[in-house]
């Protein structure tokens, strides 16, 4: 019984008030949003400090100090493209939840993230993609293969590389949904563990609909075998669909309360 | 591009305003119930008269025609342990919108209801046990092919077979239901069809959870290739569901507007 795991993606400079919080170091409006998300289930939380190449080390430091000490060492996900930075923040890490998260590795120019993950015995998040969207399953089993075999010359347990299809907007890419969805079941079939960008596939569609087409993916991927992934856990409907699915999978014991907790 | 089947489960003669229409041949409350689920996009009708031993035929020859006549043909589902019952209903049904359907046929006492939907170039529900339920998918599967068997025998188009696994409740059963998946998996990849009463799965959870339990089970159903489902239209949580995994299975084109039709 392992419960799936979500990685609240709410703390993220692309929101103005996130971005303002860390330019002026201003703690409120990031305690706002972890709580917020902790009280809604997440298991994780990402922290996204954008590219952040002047004050990045200085900054993730921060705020990975700032939501631990605030609350109780709640496990994180360290993303940024500033590698020093993403270092500086396991530096003051407290693992004692949770190993910490890199945001993330690919089979490109992001490659050696994976080193770092290794270097410093945390997860990474491994997208399975080079230069752009990967044109099919072989392309992506092939950088699945590429990634997992680096991390694992390098002494990394293979449990600590999670898989990332990459999820595609359907608007436009409709007929690649259950490429996808089938990606996913071929890492669970090797036992691999598996995230992603959930929300990414309901892009561009009105506001009302998210929630029912994000839920519906997020069900059909949990029956592939999807073992995480990056949402809104403030989403009430994705995180009854997610605990509804633990419950089909055995993944959780059935009692009348269990969307309560 | 197959669009899910859903057939509605409401004129049940276990509902007591139904059994009591039935009785006295009141036709609104039948005709409200029709409406109801047409409205809310039921592909069919299930007619569930009961055992109907004495009136059988009267009684199933009635609600066909009365609710065809009312609703341009929509295709109906006919649902008795009387098999002269089923046999009048099919003789006053109308196909121009589908074959009827014979609800149900089993690998024990009921299998005689394949001959008859042979006979009446008729689909028929062909449930996967024999005596209680089957005790795994090794079971199910034989079951499957000797009705599969016993209907091509008979010269049926096997997609006119529709096999239902026999959904089992959570509570009671949870470490049953990734095998019951596992099988509408397996035979998916023969090329059958499925079905099932799929909110059996939620029997005795509180109320406001079987929406949301049953809307999960869906998804992860029609992952696995699940082409239809007895279901209570009119559950708008799990309709949304549905026709949102048909968008993401490409079985139906996305628009804005497709909750909405």
């Amino acid at each position: 019984m392992a419960r799936f795991i979500t990685i609240g993606e709410r703390i993220h400079c692309i929101s103005p008030s996130i971005r303002e919080a860390m330019d002026t170091k201003n703690p409120e409006p990031i305690l706002k949003r972890a709580k917020e998300q902790i009280d809604a289930g997440a298991t994780y939380l990402d922290v996204n400090i954008g590219p952040a190449e002047s004050n990045g080390e200085e900054l993730m430091t921060w705020a990975v100090k700032l939501i631990q000490e605030n609350f109780d060492n709640h496990p994180l996900c360290l993303d940024t493209a500033n590698k020093k930075a993403i270092e500086a923040g396991i530096a003051v890490y407290n693992r004692s939840k949770g190993k910490p998260i890199v945001n993330s590795a690919d089979a490109g120019d992001r490659i050696s993230n994976i080193d770092l993950a290794a270097a410093n015995d945390a997860i990474v998040f491994a997208l399975c993609s080079k230069a752009g969207i990967s044109k099919d399953n072989d392309e992506r089993m092939a950088y699945c293969q590429e990634m997992l075999e680096r991390g694992m010359g390098l002494g990394m347990d293979p449990a600590d590389l999670w898989f990332d299809p990459l999820f595609l907007v359907i608007k436009g890419m409709q007929d690649k949904q259950m490429e996808v969805l089938e990606f996913i079941k071929m890492c669970a079939d090797m036992g691999l563990n598996t995230t992603g960008g959930l929300s990414n596939i309901s892009n561009g569609m009105p506001k009302h609909i998210r929630p029912i087409m994000d839920s519906a993916m997020v069900a059909m991927a949990m029956m592939n075998g999807l073992t995480s992934a990056i949402v809104n856990p403030c989403d009430l409907r994705l995180m009854e669909t997610i605990k509804s699915c633990d419950i089909i999978r055995n993944d959780n014991l059935y009692a009348d309360s269990y969307l309560e907790v």
